[in-house]
């Protein structure tokens, strides 16, 4: 198996119906990559662990996924120079507000790339522009994506006028 | 000196205007205490360590003050088996909205006593109460503390009579 | 029977459902406890009379669910020296943002120690730990709880892996 | 002294200068008014005893004032059957969104009449229109100063012409 | 017919399910009440006819129920000096927040009582405690309601202990 | 004096600060504007009257600024066949976000056209966009207004640069 | 084909079912209008090319839909001196929130005429209104349109009375 | 000079104070950028050239700040395939809560790595996080600054206890 150079960890299993979109754009760029459930709040020393050894074991960005008093990603961040994204996971009583907050209002110092509440999907694409930075190939790669994500909507105005 | 059994943490000497009201509150009751700055996201592994050996080293309860993306006391919590109290810490643009959803809502199975924003004296209170919980002596200057508050009350609105 | 150490109490049978899992903390550690529907608004007079006897009685902890303008949590607290945890009930309209504001942002002197919205699982767990100050044995049990919320997290990752 | 058929109430002294307005509204109405300190969480009893006596003093309306977990009016509401009108104070943190919440987001069956964050002066002339309604001198007078609030507002579009 | 004493209006027939726990509230205590739909913003003139001669034929309190921008409560409360009660009627997205917000910031001058969001019951019961300060008789039904309201509360808790 | 054709309204003189910048949009675009103190609450009927008129009084379009529970857009639009161009005037407690919600939040049949809270130049120039659908010569001043808007930055840029 | 005189646009087809009712009004009002789908994000330069040729194009008002970081009308409104109305499209985890204040909130220089959350009916009479201050006949539809409202409550209040 | 790799940009120079830690960053790390004035909104063609040329022109990473309707980070990244940094800059009302609603809400396809509001540095230190992932000098100084962090945290911790 390739080595995987993004991580992908969430809380919970609960959350990976959300990160599954993650999961999926790491695999339609073909960028290796591993998933792991590790939770800041059950398992504490396990998250230092994989953390600290992220970077040495060959990865090169990891991908955090977490709701309400959502820790995972910024506690992780404090444990590895890797970028790491946030996907603040959507919550029963307060939508992901909370997930969002102690995500992105990480101290000056140590920063979590966040995204979208529930977006998935970006993050497993803001992974792949990170890793693309020094690989054309994948930056072209990107850039098809884009032209498609283009067509997409050009093909949509075709069919509201017929 | 004595055994501190109560330890009082916050992630950086900025909050320290804050939490000094936690730590008066100890002292106004003959509570021994200890205080450290322990950031989650500037040193998460002392902060580890400072919470795994929280309760040998005798320490029966923990207050934790945290802004922004405050995960002091969450990890903490998730790290003792000591019940912590969070002080959510005010911030500059988000009035400590965002300390509070970091604070308060964790996951069921690891929970933090959250106090209002900025309210570092009922965070040494609760410490007090908590303690008061197997020493009747305490309780029993818990309940002179809440007659004197009574009393000030009246006092009050002595003068507002007069 | 037993005599109940830790008071549990809510506005409404229609809390109930949220206040269950406190119960089911409280049975799974074997800590005795005693539940009562206690309104702030229509029984204010006989939640003076319950917060007023708790300590005498026998209790050494006590746990308020409440919804909306939740006043049962403080208004406990300001009559028992006792630790009072507050659990704000989700509502309707607000998703118990409302709920929450009346519990947490407690005055200086009376603290509730507050837990996530309709998160009455770590209520009761706060009140075990509270308890376990004092009780070396609860001590171990809340470890042994720890311990088990970390294996859970170990086979959901074995059952990804396979 | 005129016997006070408007009792005005407040948690603290520092609510002094915004509940001053409900007692400047009162005095330019000639309704006579009592002003006290009473809070709802350090002198629970004391807050009880004032709301069961309230209607029997000869009491008509109660006003009262409070900030953050603001449970003062909603407490006096459910203890006597007259009408209670409620004032937000504002707070430090939260503005006095958390006053807000608390005090207007009562359960069914015991309302407060809640008026705008810090706006005791529409707490004085809801009590005034209150106790209007038997008595046409005093609607009349409401009329008047409607009247009046009409003429500033001409007098202002004057000034702004020349 | 009885002459109705007090108004219940509404901004649309689709607020009439909230609203219709205050004309139940009204009926209970033999209230007589008049139902009608005035659109403040589709109906302006009419709103204002009904609003400036609302005293004049009789009526003693009213109660508006309004959604979104909710401008029925306070521009009928401009228009007439009888005490207006205003329902926040709950929005398809911003759950009633908004017309909070339109219902309870009414500038210093003209109040409107403010009760929870979508709880039409509460405007009720202030109508009637309003009408009750200068009516003895209905004081006194007040005072049953709430003892039935206590009375159901034991009720509840001796079922909970079978 | 030339016939204004906009009307800018707003309820109090402390509201004028804010909406100085629509008036001076006005002037710079030589549009000729009129401006007025007219209250919803305080002067309801005024309003009534301004709004009916405004029409056949040869205005095109209306500026209306409010804060707090600010009906005066609303209301305004509700009697005039004119688009109404409502400013959420910022408010002491709640920033602004009450005058916005209850001036965007309108129902459908009455629609306000709102701009950014406080943003009184913006509804000036929407006033002058209105008006140059149906006037060239205004709609090139537009395009100049932008084209100096571009100027603007690249001369910051330029000093950026030194 | 009628020359289009308003531009409908949206960023997705699944906007589609909130902005039918913007079209729904122009077709009931007899006003000639273009529906585009049109994405800031995925088709940024289209979007340029549409807004910058907008105006010779011959449309007079744009009506642009979008939720979540809803960028549509700010840069269409940027890109065409024509006045363009902002529909804030219901999001799924903030309620449209987010696409509000990503619309309204415009900085000084580029203003957008913001309508309620999902409301686009309201999106189609301001466009109407926008157009008929320099077409009577269509102003007196507009005035036609208030009368029916009027006429519906007026029919509903009658209901309500049998 | 060297050739930036990467782009810092802002709206208006009256960002530049929250953006100037961004550029302090890069200069810290050595990492050659280039800062300028871009806005989306008053210079919308110079923004979409921008953009579009710079990956040819040779950056990596572009860190784009912006307030209130915030569309600059999110409009950039439509039009690169570079990784794009938003720094939400607080606005006066809403203390840039309607900056990050327009920066991080992206929708599904085009990411914004977003950080805490006016946390630029983090910003910096983001771009420098992404460019170390494929240079192992730089990740080295990442680790040096984070153990700099943790020894000022130390520092203040011994200053504390003397």
């Amino acid at each position: 198996m390739t080595q995987p150079i993004v991580g992908i960890i969430m809380g919970s299993d609960s959350d990976l119906p959300t990160m599954q979109n993650a999961i999926a754009i790491c695999e339609q760029f073909n960028v290796p990559c591993e998933v792991a459930i590790v939770s800041a709040h059950r398992t504490p020393e396990r998250m230092v662990e994989y953390a600290k050894t992220a970077s040495a074991r060959g990865l090169k960005v990891i991908i955090a996924g977490a709701g309400g008093a959502a820790h995972l990603p910024g506690m992780v961040a404090s444990l590895t120079p890797l970028p790491v994204i946030g996907v603040p996971v959507p919550t029963r009583h307060l939508s992901g507000v909370d997930s969002l907050h102690s995500i992105v209002q990480m101290p000056a110092g140590i920063p979590v790339a966040t995204v979208a509440i529930g977006n998935a999907t970006n993050a497993g694409l803001l992974a792949v522009q990170i890793l693309a930075t020094s690989d054309p190939d994948l930056l072209a790669k990107v850039q098809i994506y884009r032209d498609n994500l283009h067509q997409m909507v050009i093909d949509k105005q075709n069919k509201l006028e017929t």
